[in-house]
C-alpha cells in the first residue's frame, strides 16, 4: 500500500510514520511516476489540472484522495471514479489564516491604511487621517469596538474569527440558511436579512461558491446597507454582483469594500474594480497556507485503516 | 464653582451633572472669555497654545486641570501655576485605540496590505502575495500566530494590546526599565535587551518621550534584530533614530517599519522615511479619540469635593 504526498508544500513526513503504507512524495505539477502509479491514497494541493486529469485516468487503485484544500474543485473536477473513490477536504486547514487576514482587511479598512498608502506615495501627510478627531462617529466605521459585524457564512472560519473580532469590542452576527444560536453567536437566517444589512457596520462574505450564493451580494442587498458599510469578501468572487459593487462604491452608496476573491482571478486590467472608490483589493491571499496538514492526514489515514468514516468526507 | 468643559470633543455633559460646580463650555481655540476667567477646574483637550497661555496668565482661581491626552505636554509648557494647580492626564483613555490601530499595523506588515495597494494603484495583481504559500517560513513575519513580538514600553497600551496579539497566537514578552511579570507578561530589563532583540519577529514601540528614551533604537540595536524583524513605533517620534532605520531598511536589514509618530510632525517633505523599502507611515492616528473621558472627569471631581487624591496626577 502506497500513500503519495506532494512536495508543493512542506510536510513533516515523520509525523506520517508508523503506519503500514509506503510513504512517497510526487511533483504535483508532473504525470505520476510508473512506479507509484498503483498507490492507493493520494494527497493532494496545488496540482496541475494535467497531473490529476493523467492521475484520474492511470491510478486504477486508488481508494481514498485527501485535498488539503478547503473546496476541492480541482479534485473534483478531474474525472476521478467517485463511486470508488473517497474524497475528504482541507476543511479547518485554513480557519485561522482567513480568519487573520480578515481581520487584518476589517482594521485597513476602519483605520484607513490603503489610504494612508495613496498619501505616503505621494509623500504627504494625511492631516485629515491623524491628530484629535472624533471617537467613533455615528454613521462611520473607524473601530471595531462596538462596531455591529455581520458575517455571512457561518462555518468553521466564522467561527475562528468571532472571538478575534469580539476580543476589540464588536457585536458579532451570523447569518446561515437556518437561524439558531452557534458557539454563543446570534446567526440570523436570510429572511431577515434586509432588517440585519440596515444595521451593519462591516459585512464579512465567507460564502461557498454554488448555484444557490451566485452573486448573493446583489445591487439590491446593497442597497440595504448604511452608507458607511464596509464589504469584506473572503469566500468566493461569484457571491458579489460585481458591476452593482463598483457602483455602490463609486455612489458612495456603501462605505467601501476590501476583496480577496473576485469572480475572475487574477482581477482582470480592465476590471473597475481596481480603481472604484474605498476598494481593496487582495490577490486571493487570505488561505493558501495549510496548517495542521499533517495531524488531518495522519487522523483520516488511521481511520481509513481501520475501516472508520474518514473526516472532512465530501 | 466652575468647571469648563471644552467643546473640542462630543462630551456626555448629562453625565457630569449632580456635582456642585456649574458646568461652562469653552472654546479651546479662543481667549478664555471674561465670565469664566474665575473658574477652579479647566477639562482641556487639543487647546490651542495661546489659548492656554492665556489660561495661565488669567485663570487666578485654578484648582485643577484635567487633560484628556496621555501626555499633556502642551499643559505643562503653558506656564501654570505647579505649586497651586494639581495637573491631571488622560492616561487610560487612548489605550484601546492605540492597541487597535497597533495591531492594524502590525497586521498590514504580516500580510503586505501596503505592498497590494502599491499594486493595486497600477491595476497589477500581485501574484506572489496570493495563491498557494508557503506557511510562516523561517526567518520570515507573514504572521502573528507563532510570532515573538517584543513590546518595548510596558505600561497600560501594552496590557491592553497584549491579549489581542495571544488571540492570534503571538508569543508576547515586554521590555521596561525593571524585570518581572505583569499580568502574566514576561517583562525583560533593557540590559537584556541585545538577545531578546534577535529572537524577535515585530518590536513594538511604546516608549514616551523623555531624555532617557531619546534615540532608544539606534544604529546598535537595529543591527541586532533579525533581518526580517519589523518595527512598529506609536510611542513617540524620538524615540527612534530616524537616520538608522532608513538605513537600515533600505539596506535590507530590517524587515520593514510602520510608524505612527515621527520626530517631526508632520513627517516633513524631505525626509526618507516616505520612500524607504517597506516602511508604512501613518500620520499620528493611532490615538488622538479619547475613550471614557465622562468616567475619569466625573471620577476625578468627587475625588477633589471629597478631599482624596485624584487619578492620574502628573
Amino acid at each position: 500500500m502506497k500513500l503519495l504526498y506532494p512536495t508543493s508544500l512542506v510536510l513533516d513526513i515523520d509525523s506520517l510514520k508508523g503506519f503500514a503504507p509506503e510513504l512517497h512524495s510526487y511533483d504535483v505539477k508532473q504525470p505520476i511516476p510508473e512506479n507509484l502509479i498503483d498507490a492507493e491514497i493520494l494527497v493532494t494541493w496545488s496540482n496541475s489540472a494535467d497531473n490529476l486529469k493523467d492521475a484520474a485516468g492511470r491510478m486504477k487503485n486508488l481508494k481514498w484522495i485527501q485535498s488539503l484544500a478547503a473546496g476541492p474543485n480541482d479534485v473534483l473536477n478531474a474525472g476521478f471514479d467517485s463511486q470508488k473513490i473517497t474524497i475528504t477536504t482541507g476543511s479547518g486547514l485554513h480557519d485561522f489564516t482567513v480568519a487573520e487576514h480578515t481581520l487584518g482587511l476589517l482594521l485597513n479598512a476602519a483605520r484607513k491604511f490603503y489610504e494612508m498608502r495613496d498619501y505616503q506615495l505621494q509623500s504627504q501627510w494625511p492631516q485629515h487621517l491623524g491628530g484629535p478627531q472624533p471617537d467613533r462617529p455615528k454613521g462611520s466605521f473607524t473601530s471595531l469596538r462596538g462596531a455591529n459585524v455581520l458575517i455571512w457564512g457561518f462555518g468553521n472560519i466564522a467561527k475562528t474569527l468571532t472571538p478575534l473580532l469580539r476580543e476589540l469590542g464588536a457585536n458579532v452576527r451570523g447569518v446561515a440558511r437556518s437561524a439558531g444560536v452557534r458557539e454563543g453567536v446570534e446567526v440570523i437566517s436570510e429572511e431577515q436579512l434586509p432588517k440585519a444589512l440596515g444595521e451593519t457596520d462591516a459585512l464579512v462574505m465567507i460564502l461557498p461558491g454554488s448555484e444557490s450564493t451566485n452573486k448573493a451580494l446583489n445591487a439590491e442587498r446593497l442597497s440595504q446597507l448604511p452608507d458607511h458599510a464596509w464589504v469584506v469578501n473572503v469566500g468566493r468572487g461569484m457571491c458579489v454582483d460585481e458591476d452593482a459593487l463598483v457602483k455602490a462604491l463609486n455612489e458612495g452608496k456603501i462605505g467601501g469594500a476590501a476583496l480577496d476573491v473576485f469572480v475572475k482571478e487574477p482581477l482582470p486590467k480592465e476590471s473597475a474594480l481596481w480603481k472604484a472608490k474605498n476598494c481593496v483589493i487582495s490577490p486571493h491571499a487570505a488561505g493558501g497556507r495549510p496548517q495542521g496538514a499533517e495531524e488531518l492526514i495522519a487522523y483520516n489515514l488511521r481511520r481509513l485503516l481501520a475501516g472508520q468514516e474518514l473526516k472532512n468526507v465530501i
